[in-house]
């Protein structure tokens, strides 16, 4: 069996809509165009609600981890200290692109799955007297977990610290609030809760952010956020050439996301995401995160002697329904089910029915039936 | 008058063929998957006989400007001095991208559409003779002059400096022969021959520039082209998240491509360029690049008192026509014409008549259909 129709679950790349992948399909139009800069303003515009600020989002050519490399290295200098949590491998990186940048980040291990304690922030950074920043994720897409931003901006606030926040697969998943949180950088990109192909990163900065990055003086020129800023809020186009059908696609799927509302967008991956926890559970499977679960993804742990490597290979090329294994410690172990993209809660009837086959084929023993089914009873509540 | 169908003639971006859309279109798939690793890899062989080398091109999630920058800063450390060609706009980014991570570059000012001469390039190396490198466009894109990168090359061996090309606008355009010219660093973007929308950035480095490379101590994290080298071509993957839509967009185009025979390619681009040279210089205009000009682009003096900016509007708003004006000091002075992207000499009948009607609006004097005959009259000799 090698369907011609593919499903994908994974927690980004996510499905895009057909309406956004066509808009991107239009004949290209030129980015030195009033066309063109009506869109970026548009979609600029419409973004602003998802992270919850009033300031100005920030556009880039690159991947997300490009973004948050430009939001390290605009608002932090060589020989600078900074706290940053490593709760899964998103949150690792913080430490090599500190490390790389020749800054020195105090690292708070965190272990997989648990949410970092505003406790653990504020003794970090007693410890750590002259730190400058806290660089953190909102949700961890590795351990699908999330870490409580709003009580983190607190601490940072009180020590007078900046707040960098990694919001990639937040942002558009749950509500975030950057300015009532005091979050100075908050990043993310365009594969996930956007839904659209990757390429395209977003940084917001915070009025004191701006300030900082003014005195900054990192050698920068691709990931000038300023430079950036200034084209994109006073020139209303880009300062190099941008992701032009990203751009026309993100204005797009940014008018289909508020047509939708937002507080039903935030719904919709809240019960997709119950749905698929409290299926897990009737397949006596565990939660990684019970206690911290990400609503962007959720992640299953099938125990000893199951290799979850060989169920993700099954489901995608036995059963072209794609979702994603574990990184790094977690390889083998975890098995990934995102709720980002083009998915509604009727669409985890399919990943749930395709563990269950997948399942099957380890030996694994469990109720036929049982984890389709508590999808089908969430989603009768849901209606 | 205001035209559904729109044609675009700009110099990059550049239409993209519906076969290329449609790719690009398909439903995403995640990018750590077999199905990507084979259309990365594919995509990546298909694109050395473009640059005329057995070397390893380097994908990057950004556009053109980062693939220089990422060049620049690979091969080049703070302190180092290089010698650079300001022929124009993309020339004059050179030592921006120099000064911004703190290097010494010597500039060679090149009048607008003329062509460096070697032994200019000669004399800079001498009268700055610890300089590492020179740093170079294949073509000009702002001024549509080539400049001689065979003979540049040559003096670049002779003196044991790298050589540093920006091929935005000549690789896929006309014949490059990377490995026989000595070239060290090759750069190109997607939204020009590659007939792809922007947002995709090349590099591909000598073997000579992987050893510099290696010792190279600049601080850098998401432009790392060793760690992508690695990832690429023995991971059959990317380093980050790659523009996966780009990508398989990039293997499709390069198929049509060589479906064509590149010797085919170059020739179209060739003949739309001498039908365009011609068919302005029967209108009475003037070239800019007369002695050099480049087979990608042509640019068209109109003369005192006839404003370019305001033909281009015209030819945009009213016609659906889009060609571009120029840039810096011959903004309102030049109109540019793009022969790269999904287009062949009959297109320039299209551009050409359009022109024609813009200038008329302007009040120049012309004999009406000298310009569009002068295409034809070219294409049928290529018939």
């Amino acid at each position: 069996m090698t369907p011609a129709k593919k499903y994908l679950f994974t927690p980004g790349p996510v499905s895009v809509p057909p309406e956004v992948l066509l808009e991107m399909a239009q004949p290209i139009i030129h980015h030195r165009t009033p066309a063109f800069s009506a869109a970026l303003d548009q979609a600029r515009e419409r973004l602003k609600p998802l992270f919850g600020t009033r300031q100005e989002p920030i556009l880039l050519a690159s991947s997300g981890t490009g973004a948050m490399e430009a939001a390290v290295i605009n608002l932090l200098s060589p020989g600078d200290q900074a706290v940053f949590v490593n709760g899964g491998k998103f949150g690792e990186r913080w430490g090599k692109i500190l490390a790389a940048f020749g800054m020195t980040g105090h690292e708070i291990k965190v272990e997989w799955g648990k949410a970092v304690r505003p406790e653990q922030i504020e003794d970090a950074l007693r410890a750590h007297p002259t730190s400058k920043a806290v660089l953190v994720q909102a949700s961890e897409t590795s351990t699908c977990a999330i870490h409580p931003i709003a009580a983190i901006g607190e601490v940072a606030r009180r020590r007078g610290v900046m707040l960098i926040v990694d919001g990639i697969t937040s942002v558009g998943v749950f509500e975030q609030k950057m300015d009532e949180w005091g979050v100075d950088a908050f990043i993310t990109g365009s594969q996930k809760a956007l839904m659209l192909p990757p390429g395209l990163g977003i940084v917001v900065l915070s009025e004191r952010a701006v300030d900082t990055a003014m005195k900054n003086k990192n050698p920068k020129f691709y990931f000038d956020l300023l430079k950036e800023l200034k084209s994109q809020r006073d020139e209303h186009t880009t300062a190099f050439t941008p992701t032009v059908a990203l751009i026309l696609g993100l204005n797009k799927s940014m008018e289909l996301l508020h047509a939708e509302t937002l507080p039903r967008v935030y719904d919709r991956h809240r019960i997709m995401a119950e749905a698929t926890r409290e299926a897990g559970l009737a397949l006596g499977l565990k939660l990684i995160a019970p206690d911290n679960p990400a609503p962007g993804v959720t992640g299953l742990i099938v125990g000893d002697g199951y290799d979850t490597g060989k169920l993700v290979k099954y489901m995608r090329d036995v059963l072209g329904v794609a979702v994603q294994g574990g990184q790094d410690q977690m390889k083998g172990k975890l098995v990934r089910i995102g709720h980002m993209g083009y998915l509604t809660p009727f669409d985890m009837l399919i990943a749930m029915s395709a563990l269950e086959a997948g399942l099957k084929t380890l030996g694994y023993e469990f109720r036929p039936g049982a984890g389709v089914a508590a999808v089908q009873s969430r989603i009768a509540r849901s209606i």
